[in-house]
């Protein structure tokens, strides 16, 4: 049975998150319902990173074993017509390794978040950014995040709900750049613990609002106690942009 | 009673368009609601642009007489308070003078078209920009708008119910350039016939889609009938970004 690999957008607004559970829609729930209609069995998938309520995804990366061999674009097709109208599409598909696993195989993660800074509510960005109110300095928001660039204990960066089984992560960017009114914070790892993300951007924020300067930062990820750092942001402006693969899992895992 | 200059956002997905109408929601009615609500008084507005159903802006203008005296920023948080759900916000607000005309006195105005040029539906941008399935060449989309570049009769591209008095209209820009997936194409002048952006994008494609070359938009440029240009793009992809003011009215409309 041929495994494929699929390139995934959603719109997380409507949905409990990626995983499938029983007090919502989720992602997953979605993706496999269609797979199930255009395969006529049920189908699993499992992906890359498991997003939470109201995150978005522009290249989550899925895999899934399907009994059927039409061409990679007419699997995209017939998945996405079974998806509406849920705001998932399916933007590629692709023929992928018996083994590929889009979680264990991945070497990198590319999330961003997007603030808009201004007093004025969202319109067409409602859900889809963080709205803060007064005025960031994302140039002292970007010199503080090199503080957590490179291998840390990020426990003061972790929810309490995270399973992972080391705190211990290795980030390889983090970046915080203003483009008018909008500041945008991009950042990559092979892989993140629950909520980092959300709470590093939630960390940033007291930086750029002129209340925590850099030595705070080196400070709270030194305490490796959640408590020491900033509170989670929203998940409205995060968004699980790409996940980059080798040819086959990392050395470290394999 | 001072005169208030309005910078408007909006979402155009819920609304029948900016003009209030019988039919359902308008962005002038939520607006004056609004308004009134700050006020205690009925107050009408007045824009620079009346957008159709389903037209988006970022940067529409409206003006209005309000019986209050607090300061601009004032006045935005508080109509931005009543504004609540609706997806319209009040972004700038500021004295104006006792006769500025927010439609008569606008000297250029600002439109962005938005298509995303993929198979895979929409998600996030569902209803915020065009799918358009074929590969689309935005450089000969490009050469072939300079054809509309300029003073010219528009009839080609103007809807039947336009109620302008001439179908002459000076194009000051129209630029089409591909950002990744998407497809961007600004257009500005000091005003447009009804419909006129979007007849443009629905002619572009053609040409994008390699049915029509530069000749051909020039062939339904010349024929002065709006049979002889493409299909109206829907209302999705249009975003009125920005209007320009000079110190009065221009002058030969003075």
């Amino acid at each position: 049975m041929p495994r494929v690999k699929l390139t995934v957008e959603y719109d997380g607004r409507p949905f409990v998150g990626w995983q499938r559970q029983d007090n919502g829609p989720s992602v997953q729930a979605a993706l496999e319902a269609a797979l199930a209609a255009y395969c006529q069995v049920p189908v699993t998938v499992h992906c890359a990173g498991r997003t939470d309520a109201g995150v978005h995804a522009l290249g989550q990366v899925a895999h899934a074993d399907i009994p059927r061999r039409d061409s990679p674009d007419t699997v995209r097709d017939a998945v996405n017509f079974h998806l509406r109208p849920a705001p998932v599409a399916v933007v590629d598909a692709a023929v992928a390794a018996d083994d590929f696993d889009a979680r264990r195989w991945a070497v990198r993660r590319h999330y961003l978040y997007r603030i808009v800074n201004r007093r004025a509510p969202l319109t067409v960005d409602a859900g889809l950014a963080w709205r803060v109110p007064k005025p960031l300095d994302a140039a002292a928001m970007h010199e503080a995040a090199q503080e957590l660039v490179g291998r840390h204990d990020f426990t003061s960066f972790r929810a309490a709900e995270c399973q992972a089984l080391s705190p211990v992560k290795t980030l390889d960017r983090l970046e915080v750049s203003r483009r008018g009114g909008e500041i945008e914070v991009q950042v990559e790892a092979r892989s993140f613990l629950h909520h980092m993300v959300r709470n590093i951007v939630g960390t940033l924020r007291l930086v750029g609002e002129g209340k925590w300067r850099s030595v705070d930062v080196a400070r709270a990820l030194a305490a490796r106690d959640r408590a020491a750092a900033g509170p989670t942001a929203p998940p409205d402006g995060l968004y699980l942009m790409r996940v980059d693969y080798g040819d086959g899992p990392p050395e470290d895992v394999a």
